[in-house]
């Protein structure tokens, strides 16, 4: 069972619950655009699914509704902000404004961010540099929930990586990946149906991979994605995102969902623009991005394969459906946001379910 | 079989070798450097065994002997440099050097390289940012060998992506992964014994996963570590390494060693350097950086496992033990060291069988 909402009343409602929970009008709205955004890309995890746990924690206080992040330090290309335990997704945009804002004077910027929180989907805020003809990358560490090979227990956090890459006729190349082989998420499902999963997503107990999800996460944890590959890129992330900006690291973290709402979650981020224009004239580099996803379209397929998809792609046209038909929210999310909208007393509005 | 030598007469052979192939005493210097520091780690792939592959480039123009790599743009935290066709290894010195420096300045620098040639192995440059301190990040596009989910054939190339993070009384983390699975180098060795391989490495003539590594590289192409999360990696190296820098991506790069020798490869790289001490005092974080692998060390071990590694450990032990015994070549690499003595008029020291 699904429920359809139009784009503008997810906005809207995750809007006024914001407010409600007291933030400022701009941070109402900020956190709405990331939130609505993301679940028109039908990243589902990461969208309004979460309101009721940032609602949970802006009443106890772990969010301050009011806080008021602000750059603590900075040169011609960096800045270090300190969030002062806002939402994370509004540390996070002013953030990302301000690296694009440095990155068009100087090139590149990198902007690190501390006492912050779990920020949502990563790519919001590649997006938004690519929205400038930037290059964007966005990163986050978290609490532990993934493993280095050979270790019994979690090591580093699932540390998301996003990038943006803006085109010209064709639409930002977008990627939004943890570095978990797989999202904690799957694992619950597959536990939720009974089901044995893939003996490559997590350890168990003794650090050895398992096919039975039931333990999962009180005991072992995710495996990273591609082995030590994955771990090396959580450890660069954790310090891009985490000691470089000053933040809380591994276990300093709180859970944004899990852990005393009244506590500081304390999560970094990173985040980097990069201005193209500044280094070549700005239509050379988007045509030969254009050219590249071109080049991608043209390729010869596998058997079967209707066609090769560039970063982003699948998204964006769920993103143009959504805004054109309105999201079809899963059964999960729609349970979650209405638990979010009595918090605050709100009431979802009358959807079609389909 | 293999074949003991010391790192310094290792390094006076590639040294030697280059200044005989035409190389001015500093670029031959520079190349042996990254070559036999290559060796040291036992990263065999990339150190003197294809030196007789960039030799037989230097004398047939395809690299010019005395190139001379220069910025042709800059900005105070970003440069592009174009190779001249020089070495690779003489022009990626020269842009991670140009990066350092600059962030020094300004934070943080980006340097794009065009016009340049297979660089080696990537965590070198990552390593002279970290020597000074600073972290370093060093990537490159090659010619198209990686499949993207779903193609028939290689879409990217396997882009190697290296950093290194400077801790405090530990050696610098180091990782320097490549964006396929595995490397190339394991497809062979498999065919070269008859052996079955693991059917998440190649794909077919079809673009099937196959365990049967007889057609490759021929037909099919290397999977992408942990599918289109690889491919989008592959992507945002492509463009950092190719087009930000105005070289050649993917179809438009020649083959160092196996393409017409005296065709120029147009390679692109790119280098970025964070200065640490810009952003915060420096022993605050190498200090965080060191308790991270303290973290690391302590954490509990699966079953049987003795040790938790953070990326480079095991580099920077075979380094150590390379420079107090001398590193112990692998039979191809002897092989392929005799093979570029001869094009020089050189022979191999005496050397201890083992």
């Amino acid at each position: 069972m699904t429920f359809r909402i139009a784009y503008s009343e997810l906005h809207k409602l995750a809007e006024e619950a914001f407010r409600r929970a007291g933030l400022a009008d701009d941070d109402a709205r900020t956190g709405a655009d990331v939130l609505a955004v993301t679940d028109a890309w039908g990243v589902f995890t990461h969208g309004t699914k979460n309101l009721a746990g940032y609602l949970r924690r802006l009443q106890a206080g772990g969010l301050r509704p009011r806080g008021q992040p602000r750059v603590v330090s900075e040169g011609p290309a960096w800045a270090v902000v300190d969030g002062d335990s806002s939402l994370g997704m509004v540390t996070s945009v002013l953030a990302m404004r301000k690296a694009v804002a440095k990155a068009k004077a100087s090139g590149l910027a990198y902007v690190g961010v501390r006492n912050s929180c779990h920020f949502g989907a990563a790519g919001y805020y590649a997006w938004l540099a690519a929205q400038e003809g930037l290059i964007g990358i966005a990163m986050a560490n978290d609490i532990p929930s993934v493993a280095a090979p050979g270790s019994r227990g979690a090591i580093t956090g699932s540390n998301p990586l996003a990038y943006a890459v803006p085109a010209g006729k064709h639409r930002p190349i977008l990627l939004d990946m943890a570095i978990s082989t797989v999202a904690g998420g799957k694992v619950f499902a597959a536990r939720a149906r009974g089901e044995p999963i893939p003996n490559h997503w997590i350890i168990d107990a003794q650090g050895r991979p398992t096919s039975d999800p039931s333990g999962f996460p009180t005991v072992g944890a995710l495996l990273p994605m591609a082995g030590h590959k994955g771990y090396g890129l959580a450890l660069l992330i954790e310090t891009l995102s985490g000691i470089l900006s000053g933040a809380a690291i591994t276990w300093g973290i709180h859970s944004w969902s899990h852990h005393d709402a009244s506590l500081q979650t304390l999560h970094g981020a990173g985040f980097l623009a990069i201005d193209v224009k500044l280094l070549q004239e700005p239509e050379t580099f988007t045509r030969r991005v254009d050219g590249l996803i071109d080049e991608i379209h043209a390729a010869p397929r596998a058997d079967g394969v209707q066609r090769l998809y560039v970063p982003g792609e699948m998204e964006w046209e769920r993103y143009d459906t959504a805004m054109r038909e309105g999201i079809c929210l899963p059964s999960d999310v729609v349970a979650n946001l209405k638990a979010a909208a009595e918090m605050v007393g709100l009431k979802l509005p009358e959807g079609a379910e389909s």
